[in-house]
C-alpha cells in the first residue's frame, strides 16, 4: 500500500466513516465540508470512534490515525494534491452535479473521483463533464469501518483503467469491493434488502408474525448464514448436489412463494403504523440513539470474530 | 428446566440435529428410524459432533449428552413415557400423514406431537385424527444445534395451551421458537429466503453482478447486520426517528424496484446453469463436502461469539 493523499468531500455520516477507514490503512487524509461546524463535529466524533476500534483491535493500539487528518478550509486546499476524492455530500442530483462540477475543475488531473451515492447514477451526476471518465460510484454500507463492502458502479463511460485502480485502492484499504456491470437503481445491496423487506412487510401485514418474530426468524437463523456465506454459497450447500440441484429440488416452491404475492403494492401507511408501534413497543423513542451505539459495538464485536474466523483453519 | 423423555422419530439430518439440542439440554432421548441403519449411522454422526461443540464450549466438557441418547428398535419402545415427540421424517404428505396416525395412536396421552416439515401444513397432516389438538409444526433451521430459531406453526385445530407448552420446552431447550399465527407456505424463513432469492437471481440474470459479487454483498454488509439484528430493527435504526422516518424516506424506493421486476417468472435453466457454473468455478463438486464442514465450523464459531456478545455491556 503506498500512502497518499485522500480528499472527503462532506462530512457527515458516511464522510466521516471513510475519513475512518482511509486514516486507518495509513493515508493522508483532507476533510472538507462547506458547512465548517459540521466538519469540526465530524473530527470530534472520529476521536469517539478511533479509540473504541484500538481497544477492540480493530486498528494498531500504537497507531494515530486521527494524526493524518486534517480539515481543509477550501475545497481546493482539499484536493491539492489528493490522488483520491471521495464525495459524500447530500443525495440530490442537482447538488450533486454542481460539485461534480468543481471536483472535476480543481481535482488533481491524475485524481479518480468517487461518489458515495446509494442511489443516483454517475451516468445522471458528471455527464458533459471534460473528466468524466475519472468518475464512479462508490457506494459504501454505513459503518464503512465496520461493513467493508464498497458497491464500485462505473457510468458507460468511466475508463476501465479508472475502476481497476479505484477497486484496488479500497480493496487495499480494507473494504471489500464488488463491481456492478450496469447501471441499476439502488445497485445491489438495497435491491436486495428492498426483496426481503416487501416480504416482510407482508407476513406482518397478513398477521402471519409480528415485527420482533420476523426479526428473529433472521438473526436466529437465516442472518447467521449470510453473515459468512452470502444467499447463493448458502444454498450451493443446502443440496447434496450444489446450488442447481437445490433450485431442482426447491425452485417451484420459492416460485409459487413469489406468484402468491401478486403485483407488487406500496406500504400502506396502517401498516408502516403498526410496524412503527411495534418497535417503539419493543424500543423507546428516547432509546434508539442508545441502541444505535449498541448495533455499532455489536458490529465491531463481529467485525472482530470475522476477522478471526477469517484466518481459522481451513477458511 | 424438567429433565423428560423425547422421541425422535425419523433421524436424518435434522433428527440428528434434534438429538443434539435435546440431550444437550438434559433430556432423555429416545431414536427411532424405520431404516435402522440410519439411526445407528446417526447416532455415529452425533458422536462427531459433541466433542466439536465441547471443545468451543457450546456444550459443557464434563456432560456426555450421548450418554442420554438411545436408540429404540421400534416406534413403540421410543414412544413409551416420552412427553414430546419431534417427527423428522420424509418431506411428503402421504408419508407424514401415515406416521402421523401411528404416532397419535401410540404417543402418551399427554405428549405433543410435531413436525420439523419445512413446508407441509399440520392442517393437512393430522386432520381427522383423534388427537390432532396435540399436532403442530415446529420447523428448525439446519442444524438446530447452530441455528436456534424454530418456527411453531399451529393447525387452526391445535390446542392453544399445546402451543404455549411446546414453545416453553423448546425455549427452555436453548432454542428461539418464533410463533406463525397463520398457516402459510413456506412459513417465515423460506417466505424470506425466496424473496431475496428471486432478487439475485434476476440481478445475475440481468448481468448486473457476478454470483459471487451479490454474495460478497450480503456477507460483508448486509448479513452482518441482519445477523444479530433482523431487516426491522436495522432499519429502525437507520434513519433518525426509526422505521415510520424511514419508509418516509426510502419507502417509494424500494415500491420502485419491486415495480420494476414486474411478475414474477420461473428461473430459467440457462440462468440456474449460470450460477451453478459460476459456483463450481468457485468450489468444485469434490470440495462440496469440505466445505459444508466449514460451514458448520463458522457456525459454531459465530454461535460462540453471539452468546459472548449476548451478555456484554448493553446488549
Amino acid at each position: 500500500m503506498v500512502p497518499m493523499k485522500v480528499a472527503l468531500v462532506g462530512t457527515g455520516l458516511i464522510g466521516l466513516g471513510w475519513a475512518v477507514v482511509f486514516a486507518r490503512a495509513g493515508h493522508q487524509v483532507a476533510l472538507y465540508d462547506a458547512d465548517s461546524d459540521q466538519a469540526e463535529s465530524a473530527l470530534r466524533r472520529i476521536r469517539e470512534i478511533l479509540p473504541e476500534l484500538a481497544r477492540l483491535g480493530l486498528i494498531d493500539k500504537d497507531d494515530d490515525p486521527a494524526g493524518r487528518m486534517m480539515l481543509c478550509d477550501s475545497l481546493e486546499a482539499a484536493l491539492a494534491g489528493a490522488g483520491y476524492v471521495q464525495e459524500s455530500g447530500p443525495e440530490r442530483l442537482a447538488v450533486k452535479r454542481a460539485i461534480f462540477a468543481d471536483l472535476d475543475r480543481l481535482a488533481e488531473p491524475s485524481a479518480a473521483i468517487a461518489t458515495s451515492s446509494s442511489g443516483i447514477r454517475m451516468g445522471a451526476i458528471a455527464d458533459g463533464l471534460e473528466g468524466r471518465s475519472r468518475c464512479l460510484v462508490a457506494h459504501p454500507a454505513n459503518p464503512p469501518y465496520l461493513l467493508p463492502i464498497v458497491e464500485v458502479v462505473p457510468a458507460a463511460w468511466t475508463a476501465p483503467e479508472v475502476v481497476r485502480r479505484v477497486r484496488a485502492f479500497l480493496d487495499d484499504a480494507g473494504q471489500v469491493t464488488v463491481l456492478l456491470n450496469k447501471e441499476v437503481d439502488g445497485f445491489v445491496l438495497n435491491r436486495l434488502q428492498g426483496a426481503l423487506l416487501h416480504e416482510a412487510f407482508r407476513l406482518v401485514e397478513d398477521g402471519v408474525a409480528t415485527v420482533d418474530d420476523v426479526d428473529k426468524t433472521v438473526r436466529e437463523g437465516l442472518g447467521l448464514r449470510w453473515s459468512f456465506m452470502g444467499p447463493f454459497e448458502t444454498i450451493d450447500l443446502n443440496a447434496p448436489e450444489g446450488v442447481a440441484d437445490y433450485v431442482d429440488r426447491l425452485g417451484q416452491m420459492y416460485l409459487d412463494f413469489a406468484l402468491q404475492r401478486g403485483a407488487p403494492e406500496p406500504w400502506p401507511p396502517a401498516l408502516v403504523e403498526t410496524v412503527e408501534r411495534q418497535r417503539r413497543a419493543l424500543l423507546s423513542d428516547a432509546d434508539l440513539p442508545k441502541r444505535m451505539a449498541w448495533r455499532d459495538r455489536r458490529l465491531m464485536a463481529l467485525a472482530v470474530h470475522k476477522a478471526q474466523a477469517d484466518e481459522g483453519p481451513g477458511s
